[in-house]
């Protein structure tokens, strides 16, 4: 079965990533989570990344932030989509880690989503995913709705 | 057979884009690039994005710049990845179309890669329809390291 | 009777949206808010804009943060004029918005404000509405001169 | 008849403003434009801005560069709308003028349009002329088309 | 007898403004501090530095923030020296008052300090009345032997 | 008699700096101009502000560029005013030596005019001497004059 | 011995720098921290420069925030390696000790570490002091396979 | 012999990089310069680290522009010091490449210079050599005391 592989800097990248985790569950499709530091331990990014490939993978979120390799040097390891996720430090206000991942050379692409916005990494890996799932698909398709409905009927909100 | 779409704001990104189109094409990839401008035809927009998806579309990458509303709103009407090209424009150095097109909320994701960074469009693109396409995967694997090799004879350069 | 029109991205929008809101209330004119979600109802844009003119309106308020694409594609729409209202998020300082609304392409201009500035969007709307209705205009007139005058005693406050 | 204003801060600024201006004369409405500077003749301002009311002003479109103080002090004397042009000068890429213009203080708005983007300025001031002139109205209703159907017609220069 | 004036757009300023004012009581000079709104009171501005040059002013310091107009606007009015103090607002992170401040037009200059530093448009202001006056040049050489002393006994705070 | 000092990290900022030093000398007052590296000649730094003091210094004009320290650590030798001049390098577009010169610590003023504006800076030194001298004052305010003219006929280059 | 040393412009700079000076007390190497103040101490600058060369200084690691000028103006006393710490104050989250740090002159060479990071800072000092000290070398080694151990144990934590 | 190793991430950055090589070869150490790519030879990284230990490197220059990730990698494979060189892409003024290279994590320090400031990475190099070859010292010494030399003749050149 088709599996979603999300990776972190470390730990503490996890109360931005738990939430498009959450939503993954969710949708009830595979999931993995994991701590893969790209200054710590540079000799797993290749071993998890054939991983990744191995086990049925679509595509790996990754989520840093400052100087954010993780996710470029996944992307240099693979030809699976690799997913960015800028995840905001103490200062420059998320900026560093933005352009980390989102300036790629030519040749070596990240999909790059906003500041800390792990919900929208985890829709469009199952955008991705969704090509070649029907249901997965179908359920994407019933998240818009929903959102359209709720969206909607916010207007009742504002007083 | 399944098909990239290229969409942009305005023929003046041509200069940008045609660096992924020609790749794609390269690849030997079904790609048809189109103007659709998020503001002067907005009402082209749902339909354009129902089309890619009736045509067999794989994922819609889309260029714009300044306040670059395209991709996003092209995301709005579909549930194919989109991916975000952000076009340098004549002032703030590129961050406008950036900031436009990565700070996507919640719900809404735009795959976005670097300032004029089409050529990682394309090969973002084609990370997603090698998933699906094997031929595709080889090419890809072998692009990675034909661009390895070239990478390794450059120090010859360095004179 | 003529009316203004404020649209926002989000409910979560209208703690800032609010004062811009009260302060027409407090002008005595007619306003209307609603929440308008670019991104989850892309198709209610154009009706929504439609709305607007056929109900006599004098311009549009909208309010977004982020990639904020709500004023300008309303502004796609429509040939009322548009007054943006760039909501701080949690990260980049509210660039990412301000730069999102004001940076509109040629042909679709979009009357932005400061930062979380509804009051000032609010105020601009009057200016135009003063414009045709001699009341308002009036009461504009006194509000600036109470302003003066509040502004003149506040020396007072030096201790 | 109704009139439209446009101040810049200096002739430099003449290069930038003078798209809009011929756009203005284009749609056939009456443009005045005069160099008013807010730091070398600051005593002329508030005698313009009433001039302007008193000629049947309909509003005040201001392009100023770096500490871009005119669009503010105009809007400080007026009631009015005031438009501002911020104009890009040989450093901080055009940041200085943008947040002079557009962070004004709650109570005084100008409605504040894209870097060097006078064309956007002249629109907005014309939607508001045609609030009060149909003709105004209508030709940028047919204004709007034209661009639709040009943009419609760019997908041919993809090559 | 010679006199520093002290102007801000708010009394919201005078919590950043207060520790230069007091500096300035501590060193036992004329000052006064005055609410003078360049966008709500723009016609004081005039008279209020004619007042400022006929008491025998010797420099303006002038706070403002966000579109920071009011140190700029007192310089074209005045060949006393006018010394600008950005107040940090809510956005930006004071960016928008530097710029709005200290990006001034050749001919008219504003002698800028740091973001939120009064007591350094104090000392500039103290710097400049020293040159005519010996016992404030006394006070301040002293100042400036304090701190020296100070900051060489600070080592001990390490710990 | 009363002089006004230059001082400038390098000669490469002389073109920059130059302008500010030919209005000087048009003013008919003292000006000397020296290259005085705060990175090369650190051990000349007190001795060159202790001479501008000696030598009847009104002030000292400092320019330099990237981590412009020159003008604060001019400022941490003296009580004499230091007027910092921001000189653009080859990247952050200004950023750099603007942020480098303003955001001195309390206790330490540097006067920071726009950057590149070394017109500014001779203003300012200008107004400074103009306190004392009554004649530099006559001048300053002629020339104020002669800009209000030049400004108000510029109108007529508009075409 | 050899020896570290560490000089920051205040003693409210230690919280940041503690953590690095923590970790050279843990590595057992000898370290002097002290505060030297660019500007309110600048004549100290040369003879405390000289004085680490002299006491067999390996390194300086200098600390500095706002117009950050300590790490620079001591690096112009010595051909010891500088290190810089950028410390984030309380404007322009960081970038303006970052940029008065890094953007140092050809011939001056500052090395800076991230901001607010003191413990990259005294790695680096080991790095350098282990090229000489064979046992700190081995630490350091010792100290990447520690962390390299947690980090793969940090996966655990995802829950 | 000991020797200094510079990497970089193209062919296309050795323009920039040249000007430190040949300081480098100027002072007469040993220097080997290549292109190692962090993102398309990844699986080079560590052994490239390796190499540079056994092969008694002192340090390792890297320059790299972008989502510049090279320094940083290096030095997550190496106890050596790295020392990071921001090269200037096309956009964002080379923001990207200096956030990328200096905000690593606690743990794996690169020693930044400033954006294209090859020079001052050969200077740092060659100030960590100067720690253990007195020859190399005493050259630094001699070029400080040159630039001062020629520091001092500059002012010649003001006119």
């Amino acid at each position: 079965m088709k599996k979603i592989f999300m990776a972190m800097g470390s730990d503490s990248d996890w109360n931005v990533m738990k939430r498009g985790f959450d939503l993954l569950k969710e949708f009830g499709v595979e999931v993995e989570a994991k701590v893969v530091s790209a200054h710590r331990t540079p000799q797993d990014l290749g071993p998890y990344a054939k991983e990744c490939e191995n086990q049925n993978g679509v595509c790996i979120i990754a989520g840093a932030g400052g100087a954010a390799h993780l996710p470029g040097m996944l992307a240099s390891y693979t030809t699976l989509p690799v997913i960015g996720v800028p995840v905001k430090g103490s200062s420059t206000d998320g900026l560093d880690s933005l352009l980390s991942i989102v300036q790629m050379p030519k040749g070596v692409p990240v999909a790059t989503v906003g500041i800390n916005n792990s919900i929208n990494a985890a829709l469009l890996a199952l955008e991705i995913l969704g090509l070649m799932e029907a249901p997965v698909k179908e359920k994407l398709k019933q998240f818009k709705l929903d959102k359209q409905k709720e969206s909607r009927l916010k207007t009742g909100n504002l007083k």
